[in-house]
């Protein structure tokens, strides 16, 4: 406990080591991290929270380091969390990709994190939400997320962003069936990126026409902004596009909506969570529990009695 | 209640209307839902339960037809799931797909059901589930659930199927990139559909390749079939994998492990579910729950302490 403490301390100083130390705590599901991030909690509320989503090819890691490299140019600390399993962050790169990111890696104003896909069955969204706290909490400036966005798990992951950009490249036929599917509804500023190839004013064309078919944007009509950003071509237009929604977010009351939806989603979370580890090996000892799953396999019981059965030992 | 015996009743007798009016019930989170899906559930565990899976494009849907078209011929009544918005059978269609479709929406043996995957967040698997569970009582011998298997929700999805069928189409560079982000742990079979189009043999190499860098498939080495769904060749050659598959599965106990972990999860759904209603609006009356909200919003309170003050009121 009074490590944790240290622990926490440490974090909101800043201390890369405490960084790595927090975010495996959380990643490993240790029973301290919810005590850790209880303890930093107060520490956060500062960061700007951009998602950066898009298909693989799309060259998000590469936006996410023109952006970064932007962020770094005017003093601030960036926070990088790469969820994308594909992503040159997370190891799944190219060797020229890695090149690209060297510099950042080097920079001790820059942190950066991949997150496993797989083994947060349940909790990516959890998992990604926490490692954001964390590097709030640390004082990061900025935090750029940067995830697939396809699938409902990473949807999660991107409501839980204050910006969040979404990222096409020209002539991508498939990245217009990805925005039926559902990406249009999650963007807050269009990127057309590597905009230098035949083909990108009529994406730009193409999101505009998608967009008059969506009516959820509200007050917000989202951007659409031209990058090339392995040249680091219209970064500066993009952090104008992104600085104007966070304006938009926090005059229209926006903003506040969304954080409280972040925090409802913790607290149900954290409820739930806390509600299994009771129940199983608790209220219904682990032998029990498995023979009783047994009785549901075997036909003998079913899904909705058992549950009940067991909610029926809780006294509510 | 006595309605709702009478419906289940209708639906193990396969009513065609007791069928859309049970999968309404649960699809609207009703409450009776879960009891219907408790009275049919001895009446499952009999039908095959076939996932296909793959990016937008690369003829999924037509291959659900060409599927079911197959398994009509053999006497079979099918089901079939479009999870995928992007499917024809969803609606996300362009008109030569629909056309293709047309015979099958005016075959009474068979049953199609689109879901929406935007609605059911954090309950998508569960919602999936649950239309399986009732085109299964009913008596269908084949269930065929189409998603695109990208993100956690959808993975979670493909696992709850017996057998699942990566769809790939060649000269697909994307599409070696999904496979490296995730969907390769995740196939039964791979089909190369289209292969008809130059590149077919180098995607089939490509996917051996990658199969040889995965080391999770056990004893079980998943076939590649060559497929031109939409002149239904290769059709047999899948169905003998298909059926190569089972015997494995019934063969390994992995059926039963994969069945085991349904119900696991069933019952975890249940569980939390039960517990979340139980507890706010009646352990925290909801205003409470709402103002505690505002507590940790405004960092008066953190999200941890919040959930343990509501857990610490409920008897365990």
């Amino acid at each position: 406990m009074t490590d944790l403490h240290a622990l926490a301390s440490a974090v909101t100083s800043g201390r890369p080591r405490a960084l790595g130390q927090a975010i495996s705590l959380v990643e490993s599901h240790d029973a301290r991290a919810a005590k850790l991030l209880a303890e930093v909690y107060p520490a956060t509320g500062r960061a700007r929270i951009i998602g950066i989503t898009g298909s693989p090819g799309a060259g998000k890691s590469t936006l996410v380091a023109a952006l970064a490299k932007h962020y770094r140019a005017r003093e601030k600390r960036v926070g990088i969390i790469a969820v994308d399993p594909t992503s040159p962050f997370t190891g799944g790169a190219i060797l020229g990709d890695r090149i690209r990111m060297t510099e950042l890696y080097t920079d001790r104003g820059v942190f950066i994190r991949s997150m496993a896909t797989r083994g947060f069955l349940g909790g990516l969204a959890k998992a990604t939400n926490d490692v954001v706290d964390i590097l709030d909490a640390a004082g990061f400036d900025v935090v750029l997320v940067e995830t697939v966005g396809v699938g409902q798990d990473e949807v999660e992951v991107v409501r839980t962003v204050q910006t969040n950009l979404v990222v096409l490249v020209p002539g991508m036929g498939d990245d217009i069936q990805a925005i039926k599917a559902g990406i249009m509804e999650i963007g807050d500023v269009f990127v057309v990126n590597k905009a230098d190839r035949p083909g990108a004013d009529k994406t730009v064309t193409e999101i505009t026409m998608m967009m008059s078919l969506v009516e959820e944007h509200g007050d917000w009509v989202p951007p659409i902004v031209k990058t090339v950003a392995s040249r680091r071509e219209g970064i500066d237009d993009l952090d104008a596009a992104i600085a104007k929604h966070y304006d938009y977010l926090a005059e229209s009351g926006e903003l506040v909506r969304r954080n409280r939806d972040r925090v409802r989603i913790r607290i149900e979370t954290q409820l739930k969570e806390g509600f299994m580890a009771r129940v199983i090996g608790g209220t219904i000892p682990r032998d029990a529990y498995e023979s009783m799953l047994d009785d549901v396999l075997h036909k003998r019981n079913n899904p909705h009695d058992a549950a009940e059965s067991v909610l029926g030992r809780v006294r509510f």
